[in-house]
């Protein structure tokens, strides 16, 4: 897919990995704002201002996570927040530096402004991702606390790679982003948004009423259906490889150069596409171009404007 | 002011003060939203869907604190992040709940939904408020503690009532609404609009680009200046008292039930209205009303409802 493909007031959702914000290393502040001026840089064609409608999403792992244990850290003195409101809180720390750096990015060349907006994502109540808690979230436990827990609290608790235990949360599928028509309200009006952060806040419906709840949604898949709710031509998908690959890490390793969503459903089978990393992202990629999407493209932040000129990243579409 | 006098399609900002989400002894989260329900509950006529376009402000003072503090106490281990920083943060964590118990409270009235936007305030770099900090934050530190931060930081400490020093941060004043824009088409576009937490994020344009500051922002004025960004009819300004008063807390209290900017100011000069309570209200209502806005309205959640009805509350307006 070609940028120049692209028309004028087509919708474009860039999905923001972890890498773009805070990748290994860059944990604080400072180094934050450094990344998501070099990301932004990265993409400098696409975001060319007034041209596209453009929705930035983004990861919210390092700062949810940080978020919700310094809430267990300080539940003695300060009051302790759910795991759902932490992630609301992600969403205005990761959205004020991303809108004011976009700002400062656009500068005169925005016409229209650039704004974040607060994201609930509606998750099944019964969906069978809660029956089975798999994310590891907030501190490590001794095994005897960690039991503690689990009797007491009613948490699920996994141990963690050998350094203890910890609790784990379901990551439940989105079923569809409660802001969308607001996020396309603020399009129409030439706004970039930054939305679905996290991949939402996550709500059920419980005859009638949103009930938050304790639980990580994947962002790429939300971000997928937020392009599908936005009738977006391109989902692009910014990670730290320029391709997924077969046999990832294997000596006949390949990129994947273009499939549709019935090759990336084969691949998947076959065990291709880690999870939790590259399997989210072709799955969300193959969702967006099942539900009518023109092109998913999957690439890094260093190949993104060569990758939409057509020369590299991972493009899931249609055959031709 | 009567609420019937109002017509379809104008526009009201609601200010909620700290006492609608979180009076002393209501600081948990379950706290929180239950006085948020009953909030909205108190002013149920004026919330009648689709009827005006309603734009909620709120304070964020207990909040931003608490963030600010687990940043501080966890700053060892964990990324430390400025005032501004916790501020978008508390924007994140009190428009979810906004958000969420609004959209229970419509439930199927809502057509056209409710968002949160997230809010940057422009205020001047050469504020004398940041000359002179004036806002007690954060913990309190013994003496020579608070010596070592001033020298080695740059921070100004204050001593607060005696329980130790604490840090002290700038109040300057709002000049511009940065998502004004964004709101008004969020509004246009029929959603009920949750913006400008906690005053906004504080933000200065130097030489073009966009700088936080760690600095607090009065909520009720940076109202006063989204309803004049807004060409908003009223202000309705909530907080936890009928009316404000003459000699307030004296044996010769009497309520203000009406006064134009004029009578407001001398009012001031004469030494009425609390520093930091009443008086920012009564000078966010009367800049209002200079600035072109019809009434400001300055009344308690339980008496809203007949107060809009003109039974009640203090009214700033233009002399009739």
């Amino acid at each position: 897919m070609k940028v120049k493909d692209l028309q004028r007031g087509e919708t474009v959702v860039i999905a923001l990995g972890g890498n773009a914000i805070s990748p290994p290393g860059s944990e604080q502040y400072e180094d934050q704002l450094r990344e998501i001026r070099n990301t932004l840089k990265g993409i400098r064609k696409l975001i060319h201002p007034g041209r596209y409608r453009l929705v930035f999403t983004h990861g919210n792992g390092p700062q949810v996570g940080d978020i919700f244990l310094q809430n267990e850290l300080t539940k003695d003195s300060l009051p302790r927040y759910p795991l759902d409101v932490c992630g609301a809180q992600s969403q205005g720390l990761i959205g004020y530096m991303l809108v004011r750096e976009l700002r400062n990015f656009l500068k005169e060349d925005q016409e229209r402004g650039v704004s974040a907006i607060l994201t609930q994502t509606l998750v099944d109540e019964d969906d069978p991702a809660f029956q089975e808690p798999t994310k590891p979230i907030g501190p490590f436990y001794e095994q005897e606390e960690a039991g503690r827990l689990k009797r007491e609290e009613g948490y699920e608790m996994v141990e963690d790679a050998g350094r203890g235990y910890r609790r784990a949360v379901a990551s439940p599928e989105p079923r569809a982003i409660l802001e969308c028509e607001q996020i396309d309200s603020l399009l129409e009006a030439g706004s970039v948004v930054v939305a679905a952060g996290g991949g939402g806040v996550p709500v059920i419906n419980k005859e009638g009423d949103l009930l938050g709840r304790e639980a990580v949604i994947d962002k790429d898949l939300a971000s997928a259906v937020l392009a599908e709710g936005l009738s977006a031509s391109l989902l692009l998908i910014l990670t730290s490889v320029e391709y997924a690959y077969l046999n990832y890490g294997k000596k006949d390793q390949r990129p994947v150069k273009r499939a549709d969503p019935d090759q990336v459903r084969r691949y998947m089978e076959e065990g291709h596409f880690a999870a939790g990393s590259m399997k989210p992202k072709m799955e969300a990629a193959a969702r967006f171009i099942e539900s009518g999407g023109k092109k998913a493209l999957i690439t890094s932040i260093e190949k993104a404007e060569v990758a939409l000129e057509g020369k590299g990243g991972t493009v899931i579409a249609e055959g031709e």
